[in-house]
């Protein structure tokens, strides 16, 4: 029988380390964004956010006595694989790049509205709202994406880089 | 030069690969839920509107003069991905499903949101139009997913699966 604390501690491990991961995809797009002023800004902020979230999860884990450092086998292979998608867009990766860095924004939504009824289900609210208040900013970071993903195509069309 | 409509033709190819995917994805998921009965149900939905979606794919690569043959390696390597992710999931798998098939929903919301761009720069408004509709049983089932993933999660905790 496991417990929701313990179920909330393992998912904490695996958002800390989806946050980690997160950074590291952001990093590795906007490197490649010199033509995308407006999507490379963004994604600075939401590095610097990132940042943030990744300690805000450390905290919630240590208030609960457990650390980051148990991560899963099943997690670190997604963000393996995360990691070689993002290096896998060549030439119209700034499409590409954009779609997937909206679908792991969503990705983390949903892990965030997962952890919050963990937290909620453990009778840790102070956690559950610190978990809420990252979920609005990954909302607020996918609903950017997706709202400029038009603008984005249009701009690229318009160079007609070779795929 | 690459122009508009050679890259909705190729953008429509990576879409009709995504469509068999998700599919396979929804299949693999929903043999594995039965304790689950209305996500299974909401599954079973979703993947007759996943076969009429690839239907209609492939009717628009027609109507532009081009097939459903010519796959990309990188989304074929992203759907291989996505296959050997599915299969990850042990023991928590309901609540990793659940929230891999919502990002993954997002994922194709965003693509056809590029294709339907890409379809109007190329002068193709009743393609853009298909697109739209099936963008909209997309988005429907990514809403349904995170809807439900609160009950989704009280239940699991609540059979106290080990992980």
């Amino acid at each position: 029988m496991t417990t929701p604390r313990e179920h909330l501690i393992d998912w904490l491990q695996d958002a800390y380390a989806m946050e980690v991961q997160a950074e590291k995809l952001m990093d590795n797009l906007r490197s490649r964004l010199n033509q995308y002023p407006s999507l490379s800004a963004k994604l600075d902020q939401h590095i610097q956010e990132t940042k943030g979230q990744a300690e805000q999860v450390k905290q919630c884990l240590h208030q609960l006595g457990a650390d980051t450092s148990s991560l899963k086998t099943g997690f670190a292979a997604f963000t393996g694989t995360a990691q070689a998608l993002s290096g896998m867009f060549v030439t119209d990766e700034v499409v590409k790049g954009a779609v997937f860095s909206h679908a792991f924004e969503q990705f983390e939504v949903a892990n965030y509205t997962v952890l919050i009824a963990a937290a909620q289900a453990a009778g840790e609210p102070a956690i559950a709202a610190t978990l809420e208040a990252i979920r609005r900013e990954e909302e607020a970071m996918a609903g950017w994406l997706r709202d400029n993903l038009p603008a984005l195509v249009q701009q690229f069309l318009l160079t007609g880089e070779k795929r």
